[in-house]
């Protein structure tokens, strides 16, 4: 009785002791010990700054102390950071030996040591200190009625020094606040390098002074004007993030021609009038911003000077918005249709001993080396500019993997064996709607691939790349957010951190906080679906969307051509993600049944079948009023369908034959409808 | 039967015929005639533009395509559209005669004509144009399978030319995307100006290149850069909107005064040792950026020439950013304090014959008029610029009332009848939380002043009005909307279009579409319960925010110093509106139950009751693991004992006497908690 009276009394005040397989960190940090004890939070509590750091901590710190108001509710005294050691005896104390530098090698270690009236974070840089915070944040726990960080002890550093995200801002334009916030996110899970994909097929994105035809043909008016490229490149820095720019080429090129359409490779051959037919000659094509997704075959001509003349102008305009030390300049999926066509480039290659078209692209990326050498920026490219030719400076973005006809990341070894430095993409193509497993478990380090520590030394890190065909500026945070914070853990954290359980535990609650970074992942969700709804209830849409996932891989938008990029994608599958959620929760209650028929495990089964019947009805309630709804109704009535016979297959009264049975599971792994299909398919099948 | 068939077959094909009244048009068209039949969408659906039109109606039309795209789900084959008569046969044709100026008494008008194959929008300038294609996208009908417009002939003009919304970023700083998609709100319900609030105590919110000390010392680095204010003013331009800036002068003056305080009026006057007392000095006091709400003493010195000469390089700088012809220099609430302490002022005064503040703030002002009439700018101000030396061309903007001791809007007529032009504000303080009945039926035409009808054409129009003590960029626009479409409704149609009840109608429709352009109103309040509810279920949240208020007029944040301008309101006051969901609803029920005591009419009412005390119920249990539930539990068990009592009332077993029920229903009549108030309390009134 007097223990019960104790801990009681424990949890009235300050919630029981935290245990370390409690916290929702992410990345897991690489050393974490749990005392007894807490910090806890009042008004009073303020922050001071000594040591050497950046001035970005100031900032740092005041949107940490925001980001703690608006959790607790407590509104902090403490308003603006401006200077060092302003408040001697404040109970944060941060300390920074040296001013982080942006940029891969940077010391990123820090170490947080939490008691019961005092925490301190002692970092190298102001970039620890700054991992530190969003550490500490992320410690926030309470009881009923306060808040508290646990007496605890972290010290943390980085496994990858580069850990990236990929936004494509060229097929869909993401304005301003959506990289903004997107690189806020990027810093709360310790990510450090944005890869910005500028200008592909679909749109070319930086405002070009000397040359604005760029934006005047290629753009439809959506750009970023230099200014703002260097505001995004200061609000990076401030949260510690390296941007690493790309402008895609020789391949990719429509936007490109659309605006300078004389150094496109594309012959046209002109043939005189009927009586004139012997009279021949060749004029330069013109090219068009594309619209559709796909691999194009617009591409620069690399015979032609005049190719290398404007990349250089334009080199010379873009890389100094960018302080970074690396420049992205694609590369990929160059298919030579038209060099093969030209005679004039056909003709080049024999001149330069050029045997392939591969040989030739390698000739064109090493005229821009050193064009970007000149500004201080290292070449970095998709996996296709490695040949045997290329500068050993140069960076290989590794990417292509079974979906290209190629074992997966092999390219990455391949580089490192022929001393190239490495990130690795493949496998963190988020975009395509793979479940977070998928992602989370794909290593940077190839296992078994026999590599020496010079070799491993070269794998620089990871890179998820969010590819934007199908995503708008409403929905791209859905497919970037949360998968990326657990490709960030891959990352950061130690490489036998791998349990994807009691991962999939601690995203709920980072994907819950990212919320207050701006992060609309949740919150647009409900957007989509209120248009689908036609303002009407949204609640058997939103259980529908809990066992509805997007077609994966290449398969929604087939041909590339069902949707334009002006398309809105405000349809069901915009609103559905990887990872449905009923997916989980009814396999797990299936194998639970099938171990052990008991009535209790039976109604868990039972429960979601039933609900599901009833999604289907309301959802055709719903459609009376709502033809958005209509595409989702076959889809709900299989799920239905199959619910109400599996009903009767578990009380042992269905009279359907077996290959009857089979086939109407069957009916429910289908591609069919409103691009999406049915996340429990697999666990149905389990029960018959 | 064969009358059924019809009746059916209608329905199934293209809805059954849509009445006048079924319309969700805001604001109402001036006129409207609905005839029988429908015209169908398809994906075939084109635009074509003929006449002499600006060039922002291709960027309005191709917005209006994705938008009826977003909506149907239909992703029209037609992408962006940029020139004249690009398809001489779409079936939708617009016709402008000339290019619309932005600015005041701009022709707006336009003529809809839909018929069953062909829509056609007539207006005398692209202006009316854009107001053409947002009644058409409202005009959207549906059955369950498709999309169409009601036959119809609308002929369309507003009655007001100035239909404003004013924005302070001062206090709290919104950025470029919040400003952006409030514009687009505002084009949507037909409003013409956009009234920027940027600079007041508690920051000056403008790049200044001859002035870098504004943003770097009172702006925390908020403000908006010159090249951000020309893309803000070009979007506008975009969507018919005219932008009016305002620097407010010579009152709210802490930030400039923070940046420049040798231009302040306050004197420090400074003495000598103990033994050098007699030795008196003066020095320059220093001012800091407010970080609370309130009115505060730091004023503009008008009798230094170096003010003039700062605030007439300021305008040399401002002016050119923004092309219309109105410049606010807003001039309230100066309350004249370090004018009195200084005796360098007093002398002035008395030198040039000004025998009050108000006479030397006059003075002042109309120093100010010729450095904006060089810029070719008319100066606008609050209504404490009109004294009998303003000058006539000055604009006064008319916004005290009871609150501030005067009478409503009578600087309105003041005004008009001295011979000034005028807009009105008093009556549209949507800060205030007041519910939208009162701004709605509020006109800028006063009742019963018996104005000639010159003086009549002098009211400009009105103009809703922002204040941000207490909002941040994430619940600012469930502040602005739905409420301003009400008051663009006021301004825009008929003087005798006043039903309240079909205006809510309507408005819940209006609300809903405003989702499309980003506003985030309805979005975002589910953040905030999120947050609050510590991710947990957030459905007793929102049904106890359906009865929950924030409290009005200036009744939060008490003395302007319970919240700082960095405090982020995250709180549950946030998170709840004006016009409480659920207020109506059962305010109707209860009439209802009075009138005629049935027994359906008792259980709407119960209901109401049972569903108040289960929430009081489920937000207890929600508190255990939600500190920031805590301070709505009193106010909700408040509501539920008054339910549990109230529902044995109805079942004539209560047991209370009357003095002690009373005062268990006065317990709901309370602001003692969570900064709101239960808006059903007079309600609950009725029924003992």
């Amino acid at each position: 009785m007097k223990y019960l009276f104790v801990l009681l009394f424990a949890g009235l005040t300050a919630g029981a002791q935290v245990q370390k397989e409690q916290l929702n960190l992410m990345p897991w940090p690489q050393n974490v010990v749990i005392n007894e004890g807490n910090f806890n939070l009042t008004k009073n509590f303020k922050v001071n700054i000594t040591g050497n750091p950046n001035a970005r901590i100031f900032g740092g710190v005041t949107r940490f102390l925001r980001r703690l108001d608006g959790r607790t509710g407590i509104f902090f005294e403490q308003g603006f950071i401006e200077k060092l050691n302003e408040v001697p005896n404040a109970e944060l104390q941060i300390n920074c030996t040296k001013s982080g530098k942006i940029g891969l090698y940077e010391d990123e270690s820090y170490h947080l040591d939490i008691t019961s009236n005092k925490i301190t974070i002692n970092a190298s840089s102001d970039l620890g200190a700054l991992h530190g915070l969003e550490t500490l944040l992320q410690m926030l726990q309470n009881n009923s009625k306060s808040f508290y960080f646990p007496v605890s002890k972290i010290s943390d550093f980085p496994r990858f020094t580069w850990r990236g995200l990929m936004i494509d801002v060229s097929r869909h334009f993401q304005p301003i606040d959506v990289i903004k916030r997107n690189i806020d996110a990027l810093a709360a899970v310790k990510m450090n390098v944005f890869h910005w994909h500028l200008v592909d097929d679909q749109g070319w994105r930086i405002e070009m002074k000397k040359h604005p035809k760029f934006t005047q043909l290629a753009s439809d008016g959506m750009y970023y004007t230099q200014e703002e490229i260097k505001n995004i490149v200061k609000y990076a820095d401030e949260r510690g993030i390296l941007i690493v720019p790309e402008i895609d080429v020789p391949g990719h090129g429509s936007a490109i021609l659309t605006a300078y359409p004389e150094i496109g490779s594309k012959v046209i051959t002109l043939t005189g009038g009927t009586s004139e037919k012997n009279i021949q000659g060749t004029a330069i094509a013109t090219y068009g911003i594309e619209r559709n997704a796909g691999i194009f075959s617009p591409t620069l001509d690399p015979s032609n000077p005049k190719t290398y003349q404007l990349l250089s102008e334009v080199f010379d305009e873009v890389c100094p918005l960018f302080p970074g030390a690396y420049f992205h300049i694609g590369g990929d999926e160059n298919e030579g249709k038209d060099w093969d066509a030209n005679p004039k480039i056909q003709e080049f290659k024999k001149k330069h001993n050029l045997k392939t078209n591969h040989e030739l692209q390698t000739y064109f990326t090493m005229q821009l080396a050193p064009m970007l050498k000149k500004h201080g920026k290292q070449l970095m490219g998709w996996e296709e500019i490695l040949t045997k030719d290329l500068s050993k400076e140069a960076i290989v973005h590794s990417w292509r993997g079974p979906n290209e006809g190629m074992p997966a990341g092999q390219s990455l070894v391949d580089a490192v064996k022929k001393g190239y430095k490495t990130v690795l993409s493949n496998g963190y193509y988020i975009d395509l709607m793979y479940p977070i497993a998928s992602h989370y478990l794909n290593d940077p380090m190839p296992k078994g691939a026999n590599l020496t520590s010079d070799e491993k030394a070269r794998i620089l890190g990871g890179e998820a790349t969010m590819w934007t065909e199908l995503a708008t500026p409403t929905t791209i945070d859905s497919r970037v957010w949360p998968r990326t914070a657990a490709i960030a853990e891959r990352l950061w954290s130690a490489e036998d951190v791998v349990d994807v359980e009691n991962m999939r535990k601690r995203l709920e609650q980072i994907s819950f906080r990212l919320e207050e970074l701006g992060i609309t992942h949740i919150r647009n969700k409900d957007v989509i679906l209120r248009n689908i709804a036609n303002n009407q209830n949204i609640q058997s849409l939103e259980e529908f969307s809990k066992v509805s996932e997007p077609l994966k891989g290449y398969t929604r938008n087939k041909g590339g051509t069902e949707y334009q990029m002006y398309s809105p994608f405000t349809l069901f599958a915009d609103a559905c993600g990887p990872d449905a959620k009923d997916a989980l929760a009814f396999d797990a209650a299936v194998n639970q049944y099938l171990a052990n028929k008991s009535a209790d495990n039976k109604a868990k089964v039972t429960a979601f079948f039933n609900k599901w019947i009833t999604v289907n009805k309301d959802l055709t309630a719903l459609s009376a009023n709502a033809p958005l709804v209509q595409p989702i109704l076959p889809l709900s009535k299989k799920l239905s369908d199959a619910s109400q016979e599996l009903l009767l297959v578990l009380d042992n009264k269905s009279t359907l034959k077996p290959p009857d049975l089979k086939s109407l599971i069957e009916q429910c792994n289908t591609k069919d409808h409103a691009d999406v299909e049915l996340s429990v398919y697999e666990s149905l099948k389990k029960l018959i």
